[in-house]
């Protein structure tokens, strides 16, 4: 390929124009994506909801996936284990959505708790005296008493266990078998999406729980992605990347050189595919915008830089959904990046604010609607709160002032809210480009923000998913002003 | 280093003379094994029962220790956890091995079960209706009545999770932690050897369960081990090979080259050092002795190689014991050689057969006894019964006859069993040596060594552990003869 094809093939677009989700994404891009080790060729490819695995593998059925399903949890023959699991995962890769769904019925109502047994035990349990009695103190019982007591309380823990617990056991050790467990839930999540079934959400949550042990972060290890990683794994990055979509080869090759760092977390059965991955960016100050971070040409030298800023982070696996090995990856990548480059002290994550502007808009109606249905309405009390309990002027007296001079001009309003939601809410979204309005909104805008980050709390954690998970990491709040 | 001091070098005796175990030597070599990755120089060098450890950290008072545990347990401060945990493990290597049975004993009954709260969710959950009834008919409840099931019956099954799992959970995910984990089991273990204690008991077995979960196969990593590998990775080869010492470097590098491979398992948490290896030779045919195999010099050329001959297999976790890796190890690299040399067809393992003398040596004592004691006593009968139920004839008529030949040459006894006994429990060994000797013993030795190893059982086991271990993972009985 001569100089000019190169150029052009790295600069052109990797992905569909339109603004796409992740979830669209998995039926789009021919990822390979490999599921099973022993038979590539025909785990291959497969993908939750992907239309077109059915295609490739002609579906088999239903009952017969079932059988499969059956001998995968009741046969004791280990030397037929592994090729009993390969048919089941093969069988049920070759399901429609919809036949999956009925499996998963049959496997969550059929192979559930032994409900006779926990019974039984119960009994047991209760007649047998604890260690320690009620009131606390010692009960004195010799120690081959006290061996049964734990004896039982150990076999009605383990007898509280699903039988499906068998499978999911068998299939974290098989080859493949965590892949296909991870899709597996994301089945899941996608039918009780639409639909709440007791027994499913049961299933749902056994399966997370050990998808969350399997996956601890003392299994996982932190590979530095760079250029020379193969085409395989950077493909899944370009894929994957949820929060700043890569748009070219360059776009691509500029995140993993200097300046930039991009890590992922490797799961030794699920090889070439990182869980979850986070791009840094190496950089004088904390960036004010992403395009910064996005386009500094030529970067910032490394030895110059002082901050490290975590600029996106995505999960690769949907069936992986609450489980949050972010909050490990980001420890391990600060306690790395601290090690490597003593120079950079400030950490910082530029984030966007998913539920800021619905909050904004809510409050701003809200609170219009009770300001003006109020009569005696005095536009800022020195509290900013007036007569009923849930009113309030969320705005102060100067940002009032200057936006309801504006509302002559641009947008109208009996008052600062109104003419601030009319204004945020206006075609093609002028505030956004025009400089004079953009000198009034932009104050209130800012220390809302930080309110709605800060103080908005919903079960004593940030109202704010996004907010929530940085929060949680250990970051203070430093909207960019 | 000239030639001839490499040579003495390599040749020179890398462990102590004494026939000792694996135990032992944890006291004996100075093997780095660093515990923590954050603060190498003060955890490293720990081992359960390493007397000199104390000496290293100044012992910490038992109090003070058992406050930092209560801290890591109980803390909810996700920022200072770390540092939490650090000072706990420090304390907890500081303490003499009777300090930590105490600690481990306030830990198994101070931060137990919470058993009121078990028996509240317990009446909860007999309260409710289950989704299938007794009688096995689905209880037609709506699904916001089954939720209530499934949730109340997760709790409970959450409920009778003790209190420790905390501590473990967050050992698990700090650096360090597993081997740490690993590490306290060997201490229950070697407690618990002296004393049943049921409440450390229970802890060991809620232990040893989290450990299998972690240590999973599938987080585990097959690496091939070559003399290209780190000294501090070598090293640990030559520490905890239990079968058949190494006993220079000459040895080692020889396990490590051609026609011979070394494969461990790693886990990314406790790095440079396998949980466990196996030692394989390729050979032309299987070997009928260890000395064959441990001495065939020039070796094998791997392409005239038809056979794979596993002759040693050892753990170097004294906490993982009862944990069954091996299984999956010996599965795995089978896998691999048949990949990797399509002409190797034959998957043997030579292996010592640890119980077989004592058994044979109880059973001649026992049916000779009963042969002097009955009246009327027929030496063999065709099917080698006779009168009494348990009485029995082991020998076939041919081995009872060359035997009595011995009797008066060489040993006394009143019927061919004696003489046998005699002859094996025999001052030197000398059966060991005499060619006249073995040419009467060996034809019966080794058709009652395959009775042992396959028809004496025990709950359906084998009764050698040895045996059993390698039947379970598909073998057949082919004694060398």
């Amino acid at each position: 390929m001569n100089r000019k094809g190169w150029a052009i093939l790295m600069r052109s677009k990797m992905k569909p124009t339109t603004t796409t989700t992740n979830q669209h994404l998995f039926n789009k891009l021919p990822i390979s994506n490999e599921v099973g080790l022993t038979k590539p060729s025909s785990q291959g490819n497969q993908f939750s909801q992907n239309p077109s695995s059915s295609m490739q593998n002609p579906e088999r059925e239903l009952k017969v996936v079932q059988a499969s399903m059956h001998s995968s949890i009741s046969t004791s023959k280990t030397d037929i284990i592994d090729s009993v699991l390969n048919d089941f995962s093969e069988g049920y890769f070759s399901l429609s959505i919809q036949k999956r769904q009925e499996l998963l019925l049959v496997l969550a109502r059929e192979y559930d708790v032994n409900r006779t047994q926990v019974r039984e035990l119960i009994h047991q349990y209760l007649g047998l005296e604890p260690p320690v009695g009620e009131k606390g103190q010692a009960s004195g019982l010799d120690e081959s008493l006290l061996s049964a007591f734990y004896r039982t309380e150990r076999n009605l823990r383990h007898a509280l266990q699903p039988k499906y617990e068998i499978l999911f056991e068998r299939l974290n050790t098989h080859p493949g078998g965590l892949k296909f467990l991870t899709i597996l839930r994301a089945d899941l999540l996608s039918m009780l999406a639409k639909e709440n079934i007791a027994s499913l959400r049961a299933l749902d949550s056994y399966l997370k729980e050990k998808l969350a042990t399997w996956l601890s972060p003392a299994a996982l290890e932190l590979h530095h992605i760079t250029w020379d990683d193969s085409a395989s794994l950077l493909e899944k990055i370009v894929a994957y990347e949820a929060v700043h979509p890569i748009s070219n080869l360059l776009d691509l090759k500029r995140r993993l050189g200097v300046g930039r760092r991009c890590f992922g977390y490797l799961h030794p059965a699920i090889p070439g595919e990182p869980l979850i991955f986070i791009e840094v960016a190496l950089l004088k100050n904390v960036a004010q915008t992403i395009q910064e971070v996005l386009w500094d040409d030529p970067p910032t030298p490394e030895s110059e830089a002082s901050c490290a800023l975590f600029y996106s982070i995505s999960s690769t696996q949907p069936g992986l959904a609450g489980i949050n090995l972010g909050k490990f990856l980001i420890k391990r990548v600060i306690e790395l990046v601290k090690r490597d480059m003593p120079h950079v002290s400030t950490f910082a994550t530029l984030s966007p604010i998913p539920g800021y502007m619905q909050w904004l808009l809510s409050k701003l109606a809200s609170q219009s609607k009770l300001a003006e249905s109020e009569a005696g309405y005095t536009p800022h009390m020195s509290d900013g709160r007036s007569g009923s309990t849930f009113r309030e002027n969320i705005l102060h007296p100067e940002e009032e002032a200057a936006l309801m001079e504006l509302s002559e001009e641009f947008s109208f309003g009996k008052n600062g809210m109104e003419v601030m939601w009319n204004l945020l809410t206006s075609r093609n979204y002028e505030w956004t480009s025009s400089e004079r309005l953009l000198s009034v909104v932009q104050a209130p805008l800012m220390r809302l923000c930080a309110r709605y980050l800060l103080q908005e709390k919903k079960r004593g954690k940030a109202l704010d998913a996004v907010a929530n998970f940085h929060l949680q990491n250990g970051a203070v709040c430093l909207p960019s002003s």
